[in-house]
């Protein structure tokens, strides 16, 4: 018989146990900190109609998506994967807004799909995780300090190392060039300025001045600002009564709000800055925008971004619906903690203790498993009938730490024998005793 | 601006919040019994190359595939969605044989995609819900015990009224057609009897008489054999010394085996059944056999099936993979449960309190929101500035149980008013006393 070799695409994250054990527990821990701060879970389907997913995206985004063939059931419509999960946000939002409780506070952890070239770090199936607080005709500016405060404590948690969340609004950006006379190229201006971060400055200032012809004065006029410095205080008070265009100043407002709430949040110093460059090259932005960034790292780019939008659903409803939102790109990150051992997997197994017959008779070891299970501890009994040296190899390999042996000794005097895995040590418990022990 | 009309296909299930909040927590009571019994946790992608995929399939199954058309980067390769979790397992474990250790147990909880015609109850993206023990060369008929008994705890837990696992062993009826010289035509056979549940014995008999040409004498036997009553003992005991041949002894025998183990894992008498007429459609299964039913929704099919199979991954490699496995169709489930209100919604939000600021000075509130959310209670802040009536229906709507007032009061006062939402109680607390409150 000849074989079909087995393989999974490139640019599909598959792992093994030992790092799908990992990968979970860094996707509960973000979905944790998501329900502690309210969030509700959302699941949308992968496939929707070409239209729904297609009224925003264009260029780029349209390229890279996946096209689906009906199967059987050929229907009209045409089917597409979906890319993120933002449009999928905005026509749930849409289509279920009588049955929604506004401001509207979801979570949706779930994978997205881009047929991109594959590439280094590059996925074509990977997970986002969104949050995004909608409101209906209003949202407080307060919110935009408290979506960071969520992000904050995941990356405190996952303890990846020191973070920096870059936050600042587009306001300011573009009311600067509206007081300088630019404004018809702010989205040009934005765009650039955006890839300092890439390319660095002097480019940046090549680029503005040779393809969008801004004055030497003006780019000038840019770059002090884009460099003010200081601590975010500092920062705060330059910006203030630097120009008095009423956008600029309601930015500076919102921008000052943002951040005395992200202190009240308890977000540290030592783990946000002001950042006067990152403007998020999506248009879909106007007003706060967020980028974070690992310190050991920073050349890996933002981990968590996201911003503040005034209108998530203006394709499918004439409802306003504004919203602030970020997200981070987890199949990534997970690549990046993997390829850099940025987390050490002290625990990699998913069973605490594997219970070992020594003899055919099975009932003590099974009625010892129900015992320890009732009482949330995973066990696992081994039933395949082979040596006592592979019964341990078994154990060994998937990091169970404690192993019970119950051989005929056992049985008669009634108790069992723990061995632990690490020490060693044996040690003999009766039943309750042995329970007692294993749940703690 | 004309807008496109928000729409969720045919076929796929999209929740409203509360909704979403039950599923999840049926989705965790899953997965949190599979691994208390050691199984390692799976996610395998989407899309795999067709020819992978579709190494095994074919007829139905081939029809309903999804097929993908790639995005920019154009891969020689074919794409297809997968349609199940075993061919994904199978492709895994002959993939990563080297660096897996057997027995190798895995549960894997994800979205399957079949484009069939949509009706009522039918989904063309759902959840399967699959766990799998698989042996290297050999594996322990024990196991077949202990699959059913994880499902078992996972019906317990779920609380969905009374169930019953179907069991039986395809050897048996395969040896009795042996045994009745009827050989030939055991494929046939089985999968007639297997749809009695569905059709009823009249019609089962009409079609083994016209269709396959058996005779009355042999119908009867089938038939009688078919019908064996009694508790599960005593219709193993009227099955022991029947008939001779070998491979039905062997199904007897391992059927008692099975049996012994269930009950040993914990399985009460009234949750299983010894059904010889369950064969499962798919000639995949070679021994031991299982479909679950609710009793008060028999008619729905099966909750829950499954079965041992000799060769995993025959298609992809010459490894010997013998397993054992049991699948719950999730959405389908879910529909069900849904529809004919199964379970009482009891609680339905996320957030346990709702902190209400009375005055615009907010350090109180997020102060205490910090604390909360430290002591693990999922807490919001109501942040947008809007009467406090407003405010008490927003907790309402979400079915938040407790409200936290923080006016100018409580600020000098240093204490918070705490609303018990279904009560309409109020109590005053110190910040220690309301926390201790809130997350016992």
């Amino acid at each position: 018989m000849s074989y079909i070799q087995p393989k999974t695409l490139s640019g599909f994250m598959e792992l093994l146990p030992k790092e799908q054990i990992l990968f979970n527990k860094i996707k509960n821990t973000i979905k944790s900190n998501f329900e502690k701060f309210g969030f509700l879970p959302l699941e949308t389907p992968v496939i929707e109609s070409s239209e729904v997913l297609l009224a925003k995206a264009g260029g780029e985004t349209e390229k890279q998506i996946y096209n689906v063939v009906n199967g059987e059931f050929k229907e009209e419509k045409k089917l597409s994967m979906r890319y993120d999960l933002t449009v999928p946000l905005a026509k749930y939002v849409a289509l279920y807004y009588d049955k929604l409780t506004f401001p509207f506070k979801r979570y949706q952890i779930e994978k997205v799909y881009r047929g991109e070239r594959p590439q280094k770090g590059r996925f074509r199936e990977f997970y986002q995780c969104d949050i995004d607080i909608i409101g209906n005709e209003n949202l407080s500016v307060l919110f935009d300090g408290e979506i960071p405060c969520v992000m904050y404590n995941i990356f405190k948690e996952l303890n990846l190392g020191d973070f920096s969340i870059n936050i600042s609004n587009r306001k300011i950006l573009k009311g600067l060039t509206q007081a300088l006379g630019i404004e018809d190229k702010t989205a040009e201006i934005l765009r650039t300025v955006d890839k300092i971060d890439k390319i660095g400055i002097e480019k940046v200032e090549e680029i503005l001045k040779d393809d969008f012809s801004i004055s030497a004065e003006n780019i000038e006029k840019l770059m002090n600002f884009i460099s003010i410095s200081g601590s975010s205080d500092e920062k705060i008070a330059k910006l203030e009564n630097l120009y008095d265009n009423e956008l600029y100043v309601q930015g500076v407002t919102e921008l000052k709000t943002v951040v005395e709430n992200m202190k009240k949040n308890g977000i540290d110093e030592n783990s946000f800055e002001i950042n006067l460059s990152i403007t998020r090259g999506l248009d879909y932005y106007t007003g706060t925008v967020y980028e974070t960034f690992l310190k050991n790292n920073k050349n890996f780019g933002s981990v968590c971004s996201g911003g503040r939008y005034d209108n998530l659903a203006e394709y499918y409803t004439n409802k306003k619906l504004p919203g602030v939102g970020m997200s981070i790109g987890l199949t990534r990150l997970f690549d990046l903690i993997l390829k850099n051992n940025l987390l050490q997997t002290q625990t990699n197994s998913i069973t605490k203790v594997l219970i070992v017959p020594m003899t055919q008779k099975l009932d003590e070891c099974l009625a010892l498993a129900r015992a320890l299970r009732k009482n949330n501890v995973s066990t696992e009994v081994y039933l395949d009938d082979t040596k006592f040296k592979n019964k341990l190899t078994y154990a060994n390999k998937l990091a169970i730490p404690y192993v019970v042996i119950v051989g005929e000794d056992e049985i008669a005097g009634k108790y069992y024998t723990l061995k632990d895995m690490q020490t060693s040590l044996q040690t003999q418990y009766n039943e309750k005793e042995i329970i007692n022990f294993l749940s703690k």
